[in-house]
Protein backbone atom coordinates (compact mmCIF):
# COMPACT_ATOMS: atom_id res chain seq x y z
CA UNK A 1 0.00 0.00 0.00
CA UNK A 2 1.54 3.25 -0.73
CA UNK A 3 1.79 6.81 1.88
CA UNK A 4 -1.19 8.35 1.10
CA UNK A 5 -1.84 12.23 2.74
CA UNK A 6 -3.62 11.05 5.30
CA UNK A 7 -1.42 9.46 6.82
CA UNK A 8 1.00 12.13 7.49
CA UNK A 9 -0.48 13.49 10.37
CA UNK A 10 -0.47 9.73 11.57
CA UNK A 11 3.18 9.52 11.47
CA UNK A 12 3.46 13.06 12.88
CA UNK A 13 1.54 11.99 16.12
CA UNK A 14 3.21 8.41 16.31
CA UNK A 15 6.57 10.00 16.12
CA UNK A 16 5.28 12.39 19.24
CA UNK A 17 4.28 9.58 21.21
CA UNK A 18 7.85 7.87 20.07
CA UNK A 19 10.03 10.99 21.46
CA UNK A 20 7.90 11.05 24.62
CA UNK A 21 8.91 7.64 25.35
CA UNK A 22 12.09 7.35 24.08
CA UNK A 23 12.85 10.85 26.81
CA UNK A 24 12.06 13.28 29.38
CA UNK A 25 13.74 15.98 27.91
CA UNK A 26 11.89 18.07 26.41
CA UNK A 27 14.56 20.20 24.56
CA UNK A 28 15.40 16.81 22.74
CA UNK A 29 12.34 15.68 21.88
CA UNK A 30 11.74 19.16 20.25
CA UNK A 31 14.89 18.95 18.41
CA UNK A 32 13.89 14.96 17.16
CA UNK A 33 10.18 16.31 15.99
CA UNK A 34 12.28 18.54 14.15
CA UNK A 35 14.20 16.35 12.44
CA UNK A 36 11.24 14.06 11.91
CA UNK A 37 9.27 16.85 10.46
CA UNK A 38 12.81 17.50 8.17
CA UNK A 39 12.83 13.93 7.16
CA UNK A 40 8.86 13.68 6.16
CA UNK A 41 9.05 16.69 4.15
CA UNK A 42 11.84 14.62 1.72
CA UNK A 43 11.10 10.91 1.97
CA UNK A 44 9.29 9.69 -0.86
CA UNK A 45 5.87 9.12 -0.23
CA UNK A 46 5.42 5.85 -3.15
CA UNK A 47 6.94 3.94 -0.31
CA UNK A 48 4.54 2.02 1.85
CA UNK A 49 3.80 3.42 5.26
CA UNK A 50 5.93 1.23 7.24
CA UNK A 51 8.65 2.11 5.46
CA UNK A 52 8.29 5.88 5.92
CA UNK A 53 8.08 4.76 9.79
CA UNK A 54 11.02 2.20 9.55
CA UNK A 55 12.72 5.89 8.65
CA UNK A 56 10.96 7.71 11.21
CA UNK A 57 11.67 5.27 13.95
CA UNK A 58 14.87 4.87 13.13
CA UNK A 59 15.84 8.64 12.88
CA UNK A 60 14.18 8.73 16.66
CA UNK A 61 16.49 6.46 18.00
CA UNK A 62 19.31 7.71 16.67
CA UNK A 63 18.53 11.38 17.73
CA UNK A 64 17.28 10.18 21.58
CA UNK A 65 19.72 7.53 22.05
CA UNK A 66 17.26 5.17 23.16
CA UNK A 67 17.10 1.98 20.99
CA UNK A 68 13.66 0.66 22.51
CA UNK A 69 11.68 3.35 23.10
CA UNK A 70 8.45 1.05 23.43
CA UNK A 71 10.29 -1.68 25.79
CA UNK A 72 8.28 -0.38 28.69
CA UNK A 73 4.99 -0.30 27.25
CA UNK A 74 5.55 -3.84 25.38
CA UNK A 75 6.12 -5.38 28.69
CA UNK A 76 2.93 -4.09 29.56
CA UNK A 77 0.88 -5.15 26.75
CA UNK A 78 2.27 -8.78 27.36
CA UNK A 79 1.50 -8.71 30.82
CA UNK A 80 -1.85 -7.78 30.29
CA UNK A 81 -2.21 -10.60 27.72
CA UNK A 82 -0.41 -13.26 29.07
CA UNK A 83 -3.00 -13.05 32.62
CA UNK A 84 -5.66 -13.12 30.16
CA UNK A 85 -4.37 -16.31 28.37
CA UNK A 86 -5.97 -18.86 30.67
CA UNK A 87 -9.31 -17.33 30.02
CA UNK A 88 -8.79 -17.10 25.83
CA UNK A 89 -7.29 -21.40 25.98
CA UNK A 90 -10.69 -22.04 27.38
CA UNK A 91 -12.79 -20.07 25.09
CA UNK A 92 -10.97 -21.85 22.05
CA UNK A 93 -11.22 -25.55 23.97
CA UNK A 94 -15.11 -25.00 24.57
CA UNK A 95 -15.49 -23.77 21.52
CA UNK A 96 -16.74 -26.14 18.40
CA UNK A 97 -15.16 -24.38 15.49
CA UNK A 98 -12.07 -24.44 16.65
CA UNK A 99 -9.74 -22.80 13.62
CA UNK A 100 -12.80 -19.90 13.24
CA UNK A 101 -12.40 -19.22 16.99
CA UNK A 102 -8.91 -19.17 17.09
CA UNK A 103 -8.65 -16.89 13.85
CA UNK A 104 -10.68 -14.46 15.55
CA UNK A 105 -8.97 -14.62 18.97
CA UNK A 106 -5.45 -14.09 17.21
CA UNK A 107 -7.53 -11.07 15.53
CA UNK A 108 -8.87 -9.48 18.48
CA UNK A 109 -5.28 -9.94 19.92
CA UNK A 110 -4.32 -6.87 17.22
CA UNK A 111 -6.19 -4.55 19.37
CA UNK A 112 -3.33 -4.53 21.13
CA UNK A 113 -1.09 -1.62 19.76
CA UNK A 114 0.08 1.74 20.22
CA UNK A 115 -0.67 2.95 16.88
CA UNK A 116 -3.70 4.81 15.61
CA UNK A 117 -6.37 4.61 18.49
CA UNK A 118 -4.37 4.29 21.46
CA UNK A 119 -6.91 3.40 24.01
CA UNK A 120 -8.18 -0.51 24.30
CA UNK A 121 -10.37 -2.66 26.66
CA UNK A 122 -9.22 -6.30 25.60
CA UNK A 123 -11.54 -8.48 27.63
CA UNK A 124 -14.48 -5.83 25.55
CA UNK A 125 -12.51 -6.28 22.48
CA UNK A 126 -12.48 -9.88 23.03
CA UNK A 127 -16.29 -10.58 23.91
CA UNK A 128 -17.11 -8.19 20.42
CA UNK A 129 -14.83 -10.29 18.14
CA UNK A 130 -16.10 -13.25 19.35
CA UNK A 131 -19.61 -12.76 18.09
CA UNK A 132 -18.79 -10.30 14.97
CA UNK A 133 -18.83 -11.21 11.22
CA UNK A 134 -16.40 -10.68 9.42
CA UNK A 135 -16.23 -7.19 7.82
CA UNK A 136 -14.17 -8.69 4.93
CA UNK A 137 -14.41 -12.60 4.60
CA UNK A 138 -11.97 -14.95 3.41
CA UNK A 139 -12.37 -17.27 5.95
CA UNK A 140 -13.36 -19.99 4.20
CA UNK A 141 -10.88 -19.51 1.52
CA UNK A 142 -8.13 -19.84 4.66
CA UNK A 143 -9.59 -22.93 5.93
CA UNK A 144 -9.45 -24.44 2.37
CA UNK A 145 -6.00 -23.29 2.01
CA UNK A 146 -4.86 -24.13 5.31
CA UNK A 147 -5.67 -28.20 4.80
CA UNK A 148 -4.26 -27.87 1.11
CA UNK A 149 -0.46 -26.81 3.13
CA UNK A 150 2.08 -28.67 5.71
CA UNK A 151 3.64 -25.50 6.36
CA UNK A 152 2.67 -21.96 7.29
CA UNK A 153 4.44 -19.01 7.38
CA UNK A 154 3.23 -16.79 10.55
CA UNK A 155 4.04 -13.37 9.82
CA UNK A 156 3.84 -11.86 13.75
CA UNK A 157 3.04 -7.89 14.72
CA UNK A 158 2.73 -7.05 18.03
CA UNK A 159 4.20 -7.95 21.69
CA UNK A 160 1.02 -8.75 23.50
CA UNK A 161 -0.53 -9.90 20.22
CA UNK A 162 1.98 -12.99 21.02
CA UNK A 163 -0.33 -14.92 22.87
CA UNK A 164 -3.23 -14.75 21.00
CA UNK A 165 -0.68 -16.16 17.91
CA UNK A 166 0.46 -18.70 20.27
CA UNK A 167 -3.30 -20.04 20.38
CA UNK A 168 -3.55 -20.02 16.49
CA UNK A 169 -0.67 -21.96 16.23
CA UNK A 170 -1.30 -24.74 18.42
CA UNK A 171 -4.86 -25.26 16.18
CA UNK A 172 -2.61 -25.84 13.83
CA UNK A 173 -0.18 -28.03 15.02
CA UNK A 174 -0.15 -30.47 12.61
CA UNK A 175 1.73 -28.08 10.51
CA UNK A 176 5.16 -26.93 10.49
CA UNK A 177 4.87 -22.82 11.65
CA UNK A 178 7.53 -20.64 11.13
CA UNK A 179 7.09 -17.89 13.10
CA UNK A 180 8.54 -14.58 11.80
CA UNK A 181 9.63 -11.47 14.32
CA UNK A 182 11.43 -8.71 13.78
CA UNK A 183 15.47 -9.15 14.93
CA UNK A 184 15.73 -5.12 16.22
CA UNK A 185 12.95 -2.80 17.88
CA UNK A 186 10.07 -1.34 15.98
CA UNK A 187 7.57 0.75 17.77
CA UNK A 188 5.99 -2.13 19.75
CA UNK A 189 6.47 -4.85 17.72
CA UNK A 190 7.17 -8.70 18.15
CA UNK A 191 10.45 -9.43 18.83
CA UNK A 192 12.45 -13.00 19.86
CA UNK A 193 12.03 -12.08 23.65
CA UNK A 194 8.43 -11.72 22.87
CA UNK A 195 8.06 -14.67 21.04
CA UNK A 196 9.30 -16.85 23.76
CA UNK A 197 7.60 -15.35 25.89
CA UNK A 198 4.29 -16.28 24.97
CA UNK A 199 5.93 -20.05 24.56
CA UNK A 200 6.09 -19.99 20.72
CA UNK A 201 9.55 -21.00 20.28
CA UNK A 202 7.62 -24.85 22.10
CA UNK A 203 5.01 -24.68 19.01
CA UNK A 204 6.75 -23.33 15.91
CA UNK A 205 10.06 -22.29 14.66
CA UNK A 206 10.66 -18.74 15.38
CA UNK A 207 13.10 -16.91 13.00
CA UNK A 208 13.96 -12.91 13.56
CA UNK A 209 13.81 -11.54 10.55
CA UNK A 210 16.61 -8.09 9.86
CA UNK A 211 14.46 -4.94 8.76
CA UNK A 212 15.39 -4.07 5.43
CA UNK A 213 14.46 -0.15 5.10
CA UNK A 214 13.88 -0.40 1.65
CA UNK A 215 11.59 -3.78 1.83
CA UNK A 216 10.76 -3.89 5.89
CA UNK A 217 11.03 -7.35 5.32
CA UNK A 218 14.75 -8.13 3.25
CA UNK A 219 14.41 -9.35 0.00
CA UNK A 220 15.48 -12.32 1.19
CA UNK A 221 12.41 -12.31 3.31
CA UNK A 222 10.31 -11.36 0.66
CA UNK A 223 11.38 -14.44 -1.37
CA UNK A 224 10.47 -16.57 1.74
CA UNK A 225 7.37 -15.07 1.27
CA UNK A 226 6.53 -15.43 -1.90
CA UNK A 227 8.24 -19.74 -1.73
CA UNK A 228 5.88 -19.94 1.03
CA UNK A 229 2.95 -22.00 0.54
CA UNK A 230 0.98 -19.81 2.57
CA UNK A 231 1.61 -17.12 4.96
CA UNK A 232 -0.74 -16.00 7.73
CA UNK A 233 -0.12 -12.32 8.25
CA UNK A 234 -1.05 -10.36 11.22
CA UNK A 235 -1.73 -6.58 11.42
CA UNK A 236 -2.40 -3.27 9.43
CA UNK A 237 1.63 -2.64 9.18
CA UNK A 238 1.88 -6.39 7.79
CA UNK A 239 -0.96 -5.44 5.61
CA UNK A 240 0.78 -2.24 4.39
CA UNK A 241 4.10 -3.60 3.85
CA UNK A 242 2.65 -6.59 1.63
CA UNK A 243 -0.68 -5.62 -0.24
CA UNK A 244 0.90 -5.52 -3.25
CA UNK A 245 3.62 -8.59 -3.21
CA UNK A 246 2.23 -11.74 -5.09
CA UNK A 247 2.21 -14.42 -2.63
CA UNK A 248 -0.27 -16.57 -1.49
CA UNK A 249 -1.19 -14.20 1.62
CA UNK A 250 -4.11 -14.43 4.38
CA UNK A 251 -3.66 -11.08 6.27
CA UNK A 252 -5.85 -11.06 9.45
CA UNK A 253 -6.07 -7.44 11.17
CA UNK A 254 -8.22 -5.68 12.92
CA UNK A 255 -9.11 -2.38 10.73
CA UNK A 256 -7.84 0.72 12.62
CA UNK A 257 -7.91 3.91 10.31
CA UNK A 258 -9.78 5.39 7.90
CA UNK A 259 -6.98 5.04 4.92
CA UNK A 260 -6.91 1.24 5.11
CA UNK A 261 -10.54 0.85 6.04
CA UNK A 262 -11.07 2.44 1.92
CA UNK A 263 -7.76 0.07 0.51
CA UNK A 264 -9.30 -2.68 2.03
CA UNK A 265 -12.86 -2.02 1.59
CA UNK A 266 -14.33 -1.95 5.04
CA UNK A 267 -14.62 0.22 7.99
CA UNK A 268 -12.98 1.10 11.11
CA UNK A 269 -13.47 -1.53 13.67
CA UNK A 270 -13.88 -4.41 11.41
CA UNK A 271 -12.13 -7.61 11.69
CA UNK A 272 -10.55 -8.86 8.44
CA UNK A 273 -9.49 -11.85 6.78
CA UNK A 274 -8.40 -10.77 3.46
CA UNK A 275 -6.36 -12.93 0.81
CA UNK A 276 -3.86 -11.15 -1.03
CA UNK A 277 -5.03 -12.79 -4.35
CA UNK A 278 -8.97 -11.43 -3.73
CA UNK B 1 0.62 30.85 25.09
CA UNK B 2 3.87 29.29 22.95
CA UNK B 3 3.34 26.37 20.91
CA UNK B 4 3.21 22.62 22.96
CA UNK B 5 4.71 19.78 20.99
CA UNK B 6 1.29 18.40 20.65
CA UNK B 7 0.31 21.34 18.47
CA UNK B 8 2.49 19.91 15.67
CA UNK B 9 0.60 16.78 14.48
CA UNK B 10 -2.66 19.25 14.67
CA UNK B 11 -0.98 22.21 12.18
CA UNK B 12 0.39 18.87 9.94
CA UNK B 13 -3.52 17.78 10.23
CA UNK B 14 -4.84 21.29 9.63
CA UNK B 15 -2.23 22.06 6.51
CA UNK B 16 -3.73 18.88 4.89
CA UNK B 17 -7.31 20.14 5.10
CA UNK B 18 -5.92 23.53 4.10
CA UNK B 19 -4.16 21.87 0.93
CA UNK B 20 -7.52 19.99 0.11
CA UNK B 21 -9.80 22.87 0.02
CA UNK B 22 -6.93 24.89 -1.83
CA UNK B 23 -6.57 22.47 -4.60
CA UNK B 24 -7.82 19.44 -6.32
CA UNK B 25 -4.54 18.22 -8.26
CA UNK B 26 -2.71 16.05 -5.86
CA UNK B 27 0.54 15.95 -7.14
CA UNK B 28 0.40 19.48 -6.17
CA UNK B 29 -1.70 18.98 -2.32
CA UNK B 30 1.68 16.42 -1.50
CA UNK B 31 4.34 18.82 -2.75
CA UNK B 32 2.60 21.58 -0.48
CA UNK B 33 2.36 19.20 2.27
CA UNK B 34 6.53 19.02 1.77
CA UNK B 35 6.49 22.30 1.81
CA UNK B 36 4.63 22.63 4.79
CA UNK B 37 6.59 19.49 6.54
CA UNK B 38 9.82 21.94 6.01
CA UNK B 39 8.61 24.76 7.10
CA UNK B 40 7.76 22.89 10.55
CA UNK B 41 10.93 21.27 10.86
CA UNK B 42 12.44 24.85 11.12
CA UNK B 43 9.44 27.34 13.06
CA UNK B 44 10.60 28.65 16.70
CA UNK B 45 8.54 26.86 18.61
CA UNK B 46 8.41 29.66 20.88
CA UNK B 47 5.92 31.28 18.63
CA UNK B 48 2.26 30.83 19.68
CA UNK B 49 0.29 28.49 17.33
CA UNK B 50 -1.79 31.20 15.94
CA UNK B 51 2.07 32.62 14.52
CA UNK B 52 2.70 29.44 13.19
CA UNK B 53 -0.44 28.62 12.02
CA UNK B 54 -0.29 31.78 10.11
CA UNK B 55 3.39 30.59 8.67
CA UNK B 56 1.45 27.43 7.52
CA UNK B 57 -1.22 28.75 5.55
CA UNK B 58 0.55 31.50 3.86
CA UNK B 59 2.95 28.92 2.46
CA UNK B 60 -0.27 26.99 1.77
CA UNK B 61 -1.32 29.79 -0.41
CA UNK B 62 1.34 30.96 -2.53
CA UNK B 63 2.02 26.99 -2.77
CA UNK B 64 -0.99 26.16 -4.27
CA UNK B 65 -2.25 29.85 -5.81
CA UNK B 66 -5.39 29.68 -3.79
CA UNK B 67 -5.59 32.80 -2.01
CA UNK B 68 -8.62 31.87 -0.21
CA UNK B 69 -9.02 28.33 0.09
CA UNK B 70 -11.82 28.05 3.28
CA UNK B 71 -14.07 30.93 0.75
CA UNK B 72 -16.79 28.25 0.29
CA UNK B 73 -16.36 26.67 3.97
CA UNK B 74 -16.95 30.29 5.30
CA UNK B 75 -19.87 30.98 2.69
CA UNK B 76 -21.40 27.57 4.57
CA UNK B 77 -21.11 28.43 7.80
CA UNK B 78 -22.32 32.32 7.40
CA UNK B 79 -25.95 30.77 6.03
CA UNK B 80 -25.97 28.26 8.33
CA UNK B 81 -26.00 31.20 11.07
CA UNK B 82 -27.66 33.28 8.99
CA UNK B 83 -30.42 30.84 9.21
CA UNK B 84 -30.68 30.39 12.59
CA UNK B 85 -30.26 34.03 13.77
CA UNK B 86 -34.19 34.82 14.09
CA UNK B 87 -34.58 31.79 16.14
CA UNK B 88 -31.08 33.34 18.24
CA UNK B 89 -32.63 36.43 18.74
CA UNK B 90 -35.88 35.21 19.75
CA UNK B 91 -33.79 32.74 22.55
CA UNK B 92 -32.20 36.40 23.56
CA UNK B 93 -35.83 38.43 23.67
CA UNK B 94 -37.11 36.04 25.76
CA UNK B 95 -34.51 36.02 28.34
CA UNK B 96 -33.93 37.06 31.77
CA UNK B 97 -30.74 37.72 31.75
CA UNK B 98 -29.84 39.58 28.60
CA UNK B 99 -26.14 39.57 29.05
CA UNK B 100 -25.72 36.12 30.23
CA UNK B 101 -27.60 35.10 27.55
CA UNK B 102 -26.23 37.06 24.95
CA UNK B 103 -22.26 35.75 26.24
CA UNK B 104 -23.78 32.57 25.95
CA UNK B 105 -24.85 32.52 22.61
CA UNK B 106 -21.85 34.16 21.49
CA UNK B 107 -19.56 31.36 23.10
CA UNK B 108 -21.91 28.78 21.15
CA UNK B 109 -21.14 30.19 18.28
CA UNK B 110 -17.44 29.49 18.29
CA UNK B 111 -18.29 26.17 17.54
CA UNK B 112 -18.35 26.93 14.11
CA UNK B 113 -15.08 26.39 12.90
CA UNK B 114 -12.74 23.93 10.86
CA UNK B 115 -9.90 23.65 13.60
CA UNK B 116 -9.58 20.26 16.14
CA UNK B 117 -12.91 18.38 15.84
CA UNK B 118 -14.53 19.74 12.19
CA UNK B 119 -17.65 18.14 13.17
CA UNK B 120 -20.76 20.14 14.98
CA UNK B 121 -24.62 20.89 15.42
CA UNK B 122 -25.25 24.34 15.48
CA UNK B 123 -28.72 23.84 17.40
CA UNK B 124 -27.53 21.09 19.92
CA UNK B 125 -24.59 23.22 20.61
CA UNK B 126 -26.95 26.36 21.46
CA UNK B 127 -29.29 23.91 23.21
CA UNK B 128 -26.26 22.84 25.78
CA UNK B 129 -24.36 25.82 26.09
CA UNK B 130 -27.84 27.72 27.12
CA UNK B 131 -27.83 25.19 29.97
CA UNK B 132 -23.99 24.92 30.85
CA UNK B 133 -21.85 26.41 33.50
CA UNK B 134 -19.07 28.37 32.44
CA UNK B 135 -15.93 25.66 33.17
CA UNK B 136 -14.36 28.94 33.94
CA UNK B 137 -16.37 31.87 35.44
CA UNK B 138 -15.21 35.31 35.08
CA UNK B 139 -18.82 36.16 34.08
CA UNK B 140 -19.24 38.54 37.07
CA UNK B 141 -16.20 40.38 36.53
CA UNK B 142 -16.95 40.35 32.71
CA UNK B 143 -20.59 42.25 34.18
CA UNK B 144 -18.91 44.27 36.21
CA UNK B 145 -16.20 45.83 33.68
CA UNK B 146 -18.96 46.34 31.14
CA UNK B 147 -20.81 48.73 33.43
CA UNK B 148 -17.75 50.75 34.05
CA UNK B 149 -16.50 51.05 30.43
CA UNK B 150 -17.73 53.11 26.98
CA UNK B 151 -15.79 51.56 24.78
CA UNK B 152 -15.34 47.55 23.85
CA UNK B 153 -12.63 46.18 21.78
CA UNK B 154 -14.30 43.17 19.98
CA UNK B 155 -11.95 40.80 18.55
CA UNK B 156 -14.16 38.65 16.16
CA UNK B 157 -13.20 35.04 15.52
CA UNK B 158 -14.66 33.29 12.59
CA UNK B 159 -17.53 33.55 9.61
CA UNK B 160 -20.66 32.23 11.40
CA UNK B 161 -19.75 33.24 14.14
CA UNK B 162 -20.32 36.57 13.58
CA UNK B 163 -23.92 36.34 13.85
CA UNK B 164 -23.79 35.13 17.18
CA UNK B 165 -21.42 38.18 17.79
CA UNK B 166 -23.97 40.38 16.81
CA UNK B 167 -26.38 39.31 19.37
CA UNK B 168 -23.88 40.38 22.10
CA UNK B 169 -23.05 43.82 20.45
CA UNK B 170 -26.76 44.60 20.01
CA UNK B 171 -26.95 43.59 24.42
CA UNK B 172 -24.13 46.39 24.34
CA UNK B 173 -25.95 49.22 22.72
CA UNK B 174 -25.24 51.80 24.84
CA UNK B 175 -21.32 51.29 24.02
CA UNK B 176 -18.93 52.45 21.24
CA UNK B 177 -17.83 48.93 20.14
CA UNK B 178 -15.19 48.28 17.71
CA UNK B 179 -15.15 45.13 16.19
CA UNK B 180 -11.89 43.39 14.87
CA UNK B 181 -11.74 40.99 11.78
CA UNK B 182 -8.65 40.06 9.46
CA UNK B 183 -7.78 42.24 6.57
CA UNK B 184 -6.93 38.98 4.77
CA UNK B 185 -8.22 35.88 4.95
CA UNK B 186 -6.42 33.23 7.58
CA UNK B 187 -8.59 30.07 7.69
CA UNK B 188 -12.10 30.49 8.04
CA UNK B 189 -11.56 33.87 9.95
CA UNK B 190 -14.28 37.00 9.78
CA UNK B 191 -13.82 39.28 7.52
CA UNK B 192 -15.51 42.18 6.70
CA UNK B 193 -17.86 41.16 4.34
CA UNK B 194 -18.70 38.54 7.21
CA UNK B 195 -19.37 41.51 9.40
CA UNK B 196 -20.99 43.27 6.80
CA UNK B 197 -23.15 40.24 5.89
CA UNK B 198 -24.24 39.81 9.60
CA UNK B 199 -25.23 43.54 9.85
CA UNK B 200 -22.03 44.13 12.36
CA UNK B 201 -21.51 47.77 10.46
CA UNK B 202 -25.15 48.48 11.99
CA UNK B 203 -24.10 48.14 15.31
CA UNK B 204 -20.55 48.63 15.41
CA UNK B 205 -17.32 50.16 13.91
CA UNK B 206 -15.57 47.25 11.69
CA UNK B 207 -11.90 47.59 11.82
CA UNK B 208 -9.81 45.30 9.59
CA UNK B 209 -6.36 44.96 10.66
CA UNK B 210 -3.58 43.52 8.95
CA UNK B 211 -2.01 40.27 10.01
CA UNK B 212 1.42 40.55 10.99
CA UNK B 213 3.08 37.33 11.18
CA UNK B 214 5.67 38.48 14.19
CA UNK B 215 2.69 39.11 16.31
CA UNK B 216 -0.62 38.18 14.18
CA UNK B 217 -1.97 41.38 14.95
CA UNK B 218 0.19 44.05 14.03
CA UNK B 219 1.88 46.18 17.25
CA UNK B 220 -0.28 48.95 16.06
CA UNK B 221 -3.03 46.84 17.09
CA UNK B 222 -1.69 45.28 20.27
CA UNK B 223 -1.34 49.02 21.34
CA UNK B 224 -4.82 49.11 20.85
CA UNK B 225 -5.70 46.62 22.67
CA UNK B 226 -3.35 47.51 25.92
CA UNK B 227 -5.08 50.82 25.57
CA UNK B 228 -8.64 49.87 25.48
CA UNK B 229 -10.75 50.24 28.50
CA UNK B 230 -12.21 46.59 27.79
CA UNK B 231 -11.16 43.99 24.98
CA UNK B 232 -13.47 40.62 24.11
CA UNK B 233 -11.75 38.37 22.65
CA UNK B 234 -13.58 35.02 21.10
CA UNK B 235 -12.15 31.88 20.43
CA UNK B 236 -8.89 29.73 20.47
CA UNK B 237 -7.10 31.39 17.82
CA UNK B 238 -7.30 35.00 19.99
CA UNK B 239 -6.74 33.10 23.53
CA UNK B 240 -3.81 31.55 21.74
CA UNK B 241 -2.20 34.69 20.41
CA UNK B 242 -3.14 37.14 23.36
CA UNK B 243 -3.10 35.51 26.41
CA UNK B 244 0.03 37.01 27.36
CA UNK B 245 -0.91 40.64 26.70
CA UNK B 246 -0.96 42.84 29.37
CA UNK B 247 -4.87 43.88 28.66
CA UNK B 248 -7.66 43.71 30.14
CA UNK B 249 -9.12 41.02 27.94
CA UNK B 250 -11.71 38.58 28.85
CA UNK B 251 -11.47 35.67 26.51
CA UNK B 252 -14.83 33.99 25.41
CA UNK B 253 -14.09 30.27 23.80
CA UNK B 254 -15.42 27.23 23.75
CA UNK B 255 -12.17 24.72 24.65
CA UNK B 256 -11.56 22.79 21.26
CA UNK B 257 -8.78 20.89 21.93
CA UNK B 258 -6.41 19.36 25.05
CA UNK B 259 -3.48 21.97 24.59
CA UNK B 260 -5.71 24.97 25.05
CA UNK B 261 -7.43 22.86 28.01
CA UNK B 262 -4.45 22.37 30.07
CA UNK B 263 -3.46 26.09 29.42
CA UNK B 264 -6.17 27.53 30.49
CA UNK B 265 -7.47 24.95 33.39
CA UNK B 266 -11.00 23.71 32.06
CA UNK B 267 -11.35 20.56 30.11
CA UNK B 268 -12.37 20.07 26.05
CA UNK B 269 -16.08 21.13 25.42
CA UNK B 270 -16.10 23.70 28.35
CA UNK B 271 -17.41 27.33 27.94
CA UNK B 272 -15.23 30.00 29.23
CA UNK B 273 -14.93 33.29 29.56
CA UNK B 274 -11.57 34.23 31.35
CA UNK B 275 -9.70 37.38 32.41
CA UNK B 276 -6.76 37.94 31.27
CA UNK B 277 -5.17 38.99 34.51
CA UNK B 278 -6.94 36.27 36.63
Amino acid sequence: MKTYLDCIPCLVRQALEASRLATSDEDKRRETMRKVLGELSKVPFERSPPQICYQVHQLIREATGNEDPYSEVKKEFNEAASEMYPKLRKILVDSEDKLLTAVKLAIAGNVIDVGPGNKFDLGETVKRVLSADFGVNDFDHLRRELKRNKEVVYLADNAGEVFFDRLLIEVLRDKRVIYVVKESPLLNDASMEDAKLAGIDEVAEVVAVKIDPETIYAPSEAELLRKAGIVISKGQGNYEALSDVDANIFFLLMIKCPVVAEDIGGKVGDIVVKHSRR
